[in-house]
């Protein structure tokens, strides 16, 4: 970045604006206006929590124009490069692309995702793209949250594509999946069986399954593993969205899959569009993400009271050693609550 | 049942006794006492609860010393059937068996499970055994519980075996996969792919896949499931007990594949036990138990509030409607909630 530009975005950051003042910008596709409502979000200040409101209020008319893509895959698997190369690729049909990361953090997450500016350094500088990273030093839940509400600004700002990035920590996989329209699986051909060491459920969210850096000597292993992930994913009950999951193979060294993977994503959202599939999908996904909004609420609300913080190891012990039932541990503990 | 047992036990139904006293007849192993245990398990009524408090008390040191089998399968595979071949010859073996249900209340499903008695009617008979249908009227959640709670009396009652039975309505299978040592799945080997339509998750908690009703001109379709099976069980990663799930035929009608199930389980239990799994487990079922329920009685007061009923639907509504934001929309109804 210049230093021209990065004191024009310090004197911009220095202004006050009105909430209003900033979703106008945002809406007018003004990036660095977008990436301060962004941080508006990841504040957890309370107060900044009413601003978030009216801000997303703003933006909500704006919203849910976008093709909403989930990427994930362990670390290494090239996720960044393949991020890059697709994003360039959707530039190049004009599209505008935002890339979001969801991860909470962890001391090894926060920097092998996004952190690393360079790593898209070619697309970090496109004017149609926008790069965010994970907010850090939260939970899961509390990023999800965060994460859905940046894709609203995405939205508004006039972003056609959103590329959400995982590395699947926890259960990050599934929030991403309840918040994505397409999911997208990279996998490196290995040695062995490629199957063995997929988490749980992984598989059965999968769009796409792409085996990545199917180049050189790798190409063998890769044509192999792609038909063990073909046959594999052929188990599955068939989807709600009544598409079949494929695998392909693509290398960034040599730039190729990128064109296929395009192909294959655009006829995906055509089929869906077409039969009606899109349209429920983001329905339930809102509806299942304000039962979850609520069920986090309620969970934190009696997690986080301090009686509750001391008895709970103490119930959870006894219950584990059969000294009282679950049943009874929880009650004593509800109760416990109440008296507050 | 002869109309003399018949009477005797309703004379015993008229008794009135402490909950110590009928702890006491339970721990001594009396079927009857063991069956109004139950009753006021099942009861939804607050004074009953106070009872079953004490009840399970009295009865927490003398349980745990049983192994808990689930059996699932869909309607029509031949639960019944196998449960009635299988709990004989545990009997044979000196095996003390009893078989619970887990399915919340269903017009279709309250019919099938357990409800028609002739159903198990030669195992009904035997002193060694107790049946006890499923709870009706009531959530998944209050059947778990239910049925967790009638575990622990049917081990102080001095059961070896537990069978738990459910036709997977819902989340059910998860439900007992969570209570149980060991899980059980039933098949019918059918035309064309085996593995189409099998609930997402339920192959990755089999700790066998039985292909029931491989007798006749089934035998050869049988064969070949019992091979796709056993093919698709080796793509899930391995399971923290170290046990590799198996796949087995079985056929009610030449009597054929009882004893090698009860090999196989008998091979798993000393496995388990001897790598400290079974322990290990049996403590994290109780650990999660202990969180399930506060989760669910959190979701309960809310859930139940006259207001949060009123207006959860409009909200709904509006969340799928992108007229608000899902977080918005948890806020005015948690809000809501803290007003009443």
């Amino acid at each position: 970045m210049s230093s021209a530009s990065a004191e024009k975005i310090r004197a911009f950051r220095k202004q006050k604006f009105s909430v209003e003042q900033l979703a106008e910008r945002i809406i007018n596709s003004d990036k660095t206006a977008l990436a301060r409502g962004i941080t508006l979000i990841e504040s957890n200040q309370p107060k900044h929590r009413t601003h978030v409101s009216r801000l997303l209020e703003a933006c909500l008319p704006h919203s849910g124009n976008s093709f909403r893509i989930g990427v994930t895959g362990v670390p290494g698997v090239g996720k960044s490069t393949f991020i890059e190369s697709y994003g360039k690729h959707l530039l190049s049909k004009g599209k505008k692309v935002a890339v979001l990361a969801v991860d909470p953090s962890s001391t090894v997450s926060r920097g092998s995702i996004l952190g690393d500016k360079t790593r898209m350094e070619s697309l970090v500088k496109e004017e149609d793209a926008f790069i965010r990273p994970s907010p850090s030093g939260d939970s899961l839940g509390g990023v999800s949250r965060k994460t859905r509400e940046s894709i609203i600004l995405c939205e508004a700002a006039g972003f056609d594509v959103i590329l959400i990035e995982t590395v699947g920590v926890g259960q990050s996989e599934t929030a991403v999946h309840g918040m994505t329209d397409f999911f997208l699986l990279l996998k490196l051909a290995g040695a062995g069986d490629e199957l063995q060491g997929i988490k749980r459920g992984i598989m059965e969210m999968a769009d796409v399954v792409i085996i990545n850096k199917a180049d050189g000597e790798n190409q063998k292993a890769a044509k192999k593993a792609k038909a063990e992930f073909r046959r594999a994913l052929h188990l599955y009950p068939p989807k709600k969205s009544g598409w079949q999951p494929q695998t392909l193979l693509a290398s960034a060294l040599h730039h190729t899959g990128i064109t296929e993977i395009w192909e294959l994503i655009e006829k995906f959202e055509e089929e869906v569009k077409a039969n009606g599939y899109f349209t429920s999908n983001r329905k339930e996904q809102n509806r299942s993400w304000l039962l979850q909004s609520i069920d986090e609420q309620l969970k934190n609300d009696f997690y986080q009271n301090p009686a509750i913080k001391v008895e709970l190891p103490k119930q959870l012990q006894a219950v584990a050693e059969n000294k009282t039932t679950p049943f009874e541990a929880a009650k004593y503990l509800l109760d416990l609550r109440n008296k507050k």
